[in-house]
């Protein structure tokens, strides 16, 4: 234990997720003992952070305007969409460079155990951007755990009333993955998805 | 890669100690989409630590007045200085409740490879403690590592002119720990410090 504001600090970060009270402390320490390091930045930055992001009014993507740069930058491709539970997905799916559509951020996945039900994502919002007919593909990037799967499965029978091919990403080995040590499911999955080479 | 502020921020927290991109990624988005995070209250802690936080004149512990809460504790025993090499350490010690007496932090090891010489620690400081007579027990308790022991050999040559009794720390096996796992030199050490029973 210290004394006041160090203490304060450490209890703090400690709150933050993956920061457990060794790193807090180190982190503490770090800032206290750094010169170098800007504290009067992160400080601004975290007293900003909430009022200048807003949610893109299209896709529900994190901006700092009422569109996203995704939705906003005229190259991409507006008859494809990727429906994701979390924005954070869509910054991995960007990292990766295959796709070049518009996306879609449902705001979390079907989840009885926590109580979130399909009225409590951006469905509603999706059917919308659906119904002028521009959209020729979405593509169900959901998780390809048990909340994940029930999403995509719930979204698909809706879709089908639609004229619009409904794909979902792609189970298999992880690429750089060991045979060996894949679980039975994905295993099962890398089966049930060959492919012709 | 996100618009402006989420970025920024991801950027600040991926220069702490211990959180990489993804830790930070996480972090940020947790800050942004929990409602009931104090965010303006971690924002203040920040911007006001360093203002705050100075180092305790006798002992170089963190406080934040000019001597720390252990120096001004009329109940700690003042015949006994403990001597650490960073204020982390007088927490350590603390939690065991092992140790009524002083500290004294100096600020980090003797380390030629990093250029850290004995006039760039707080041992002028410690000597002027000793000085008058009151401390009849010097615990050396830098790291049992190359620089902690080196420091410890150091300070223990200074110290032998004094009529002080100079003590060290054991080394020995970690409790809870497996005797098997223990590398050659712990091992060693445990022989060497054997205790009759």
């Amino acid at each position: 234990m210290y004394d006041g504001i160090v203490q304060d600090l450490i209890d703090e970060f400690g709150r933050l997720p993956g920061i457990g009270p060794k790193s807090a402390q180190r982190i503490a320490f770090h800032i206290l003992q750094t010169p170098s390091f800007d504290v009067s930045r992160l400080a601004q930055l975290l007293s900003e952070l909430r009022e200048r992001v807003r949610f893109c009014e299209i896709c529900g993507n994190v901006s700092e305007q009422t569109q996203c740069s995704i939705c906003r930058d005229p190259r991409r491709d507006r008859t494809f969409i990727c429906v994701v539970e979390d924005a954070k997905d869509v910054s991995a799916i960007e990292r990766t460079r295959e796709f070049r559509g518009l996306y879609h951020v449902l705001g979390g996945s079907i989840s009885p155990m926590a109580g979130i039900g399909p009225d409590d994502l951006r469905i509603t919002q999706l059917m919308q951007r659906l119904a002028d007919g521009t959209v020729v593909e979405v593509i169900l990037a959901t998780n390809p755990n048990l909340e994940g799967e029930a999403t995509a499965t719930y979204l698909s029978r809706l879709l089908r009333t639609l004229e619009i091919s409904v794909t979902r990403l792609a189970s298999g080995l992880p690429v750089g993955g060991d045979l060996e040590y894949a679980d039975e499911v994905t295993l099962g999955r890398a089966f049930e998805g060959r492919r012709a080479v």
